[in-house]
């Protein structure tokens, strides 16, 4: 079998998610010949940081590359590729929630690159320690980015749709809705003069906890001890938060009656 | 100011908060000269820990000590505190939720030592990095109890029991509710043949962004950037799961409201 090399890389593309995966192709030393964004000031500033050319125009897509990238906006990926004809050219999206048979009218080889992670502009985050998620319409071109994959990152795991879209909606649970939670503490402590750093300690350990802890192992808390007087006295004192307040009595409810 | 020493110690309780501060006085070496338990077994076990003495019988406490710390479940300090007559031997409780003045009729000097962490049994925490809140009935066992928490802890504040009934809230968001949030992560990725460890890193990351960021300025995810698509599928998803899925509406609700 005949394993296609993935040397020159197109990345369509200039957000959170395209600028780190950018930025980790670059330090391995991969070719990023050209950036691709809708707004122009976006796409150099991708380009300057990893020394590419760029456009705003889907017309001018170099079509000399080994691979491209598509990691725009989950709702703009469509749209995107209604201006894409690669032919035989590999394409991957960068998105949990999408089938990876999108592509298929773009290209008669394309696959999946899903990192599973939380990324920010402002912060460059560890790839090597991010869990990527891969797959392809055939096998050639599924070891080519396996290989690829496996110069970014020691965590690779091929994945098809259906499992990378229960990892994504699992995600939701593990990132963004803890996040959320730490924002209601936040206004909770501000509201009441109180800083909110006095409480990254406690989250810091009840991360550290689920390093090597089932979840399901480490639940503390009023909930968790049925203390009913304790959950009482948190209801009232939301009183004057009605949301925050509604999401203490669910959540809680469910830690009850939780087995 | 004449300010009292706290040399030898009583520990009433020997759950977690109670071991991981005994293990943390000891380890500074304070005298921890007795351990009550309801149950003798556990009593023992912590005793046997810190080379300290035992009793499961309130009548037995030793009568010879500059501090006694109550650290026992919320439900059970009242009971407790029937059976102690310390006359004016300063007594603490280690509780979030609680009035320091539930202690006034045990003796005349009383305070509080509440740890602002998640403690387990048989993972020893780091004290030094947890936030100690402290108060007293008065000044001179203020700055006794100050001295004692700051050899504990990089991290002291005296804060009344107002805003400590606030923070223990706050904490019940921090800490309680994410860990429920993995353990639904952990029940949609196991129900489906996915290990949960997969998860771990955002898992991390999300945490180590809160660390030098607020929580608002870091939130991510389909609700934060209001793609109603992705979250379609989701809530379709989640329909074998009834609880979850009201939990995602909920949540997803407050990030899409959320200024």
């Amino acid at each position: 079998m005949h394993i296609p090399e993935l040397r020159n890389i197109v990345i369509i593309g200039a957000g959170n998610v395209a600028t780190n995966l950018a930025l980790a192709l670059k330090d391995k030393g991969e070719k990023i010949i050209q950036v691709y964004s809708r707004t122009e000031k976006s796409a150099k500033t991708l380009a300057d940081i990893i020394s590419s050319s760029y456009t705003d125009d889907l017309k001018k897509i170099n079509m000399n590359s080994d691979l491209y990238i598509i990691s725009v906006p989950d709702s703009a990926i469509i749209p995107v590729l209604k201006h894409l004809s690669l032919k035989n050219k590999f394409i991957v999206h960068t998105c949990g929630s999408m089938d990876m048979d999108i592509l298929k009218h773009a290209s008669s080889n394309y696959g999946v690159f899903y990192p599973l992670q939380t990324f920010s502009r402002n912060r460059k985050a560890d790839f090597t320690e991010t869990p990527v998620c891969i797959e392809a319409n055939n096998i050639a071109y599924q070891e080519a980015l396996m290989n690829l994959a496996k110069l970014l990152s020691d965590k690779v795991y091929i994945i098809n749709s259906g499992k990378r879209k229960i990892l994504h909606l699992a995600a939701v649970f593990a990132c963004n809705f803890p996040n959320y939670m730490y924002r209601i503490a936040e206004k909770i402590t501000e509201n009441n003069d109180i800083p909110f750093d006095i409480l990254r300690p406690l989250i810091k350990e009840t991360t550290g906890k689920i390093m090597t802890n089932s979840p399901s192992g480490v639940q503390t808390g009023p909930a968790s001890r049925k203390d009913t007087d304790t959950i009482e006295k948190h209801i009232d004192m939301l009183s004057e938060y009605p949301d925050f307040k509604q999401i203490y009595e669910l959540i809680t409810r469910n830690i009850l009656n939780d087995k």
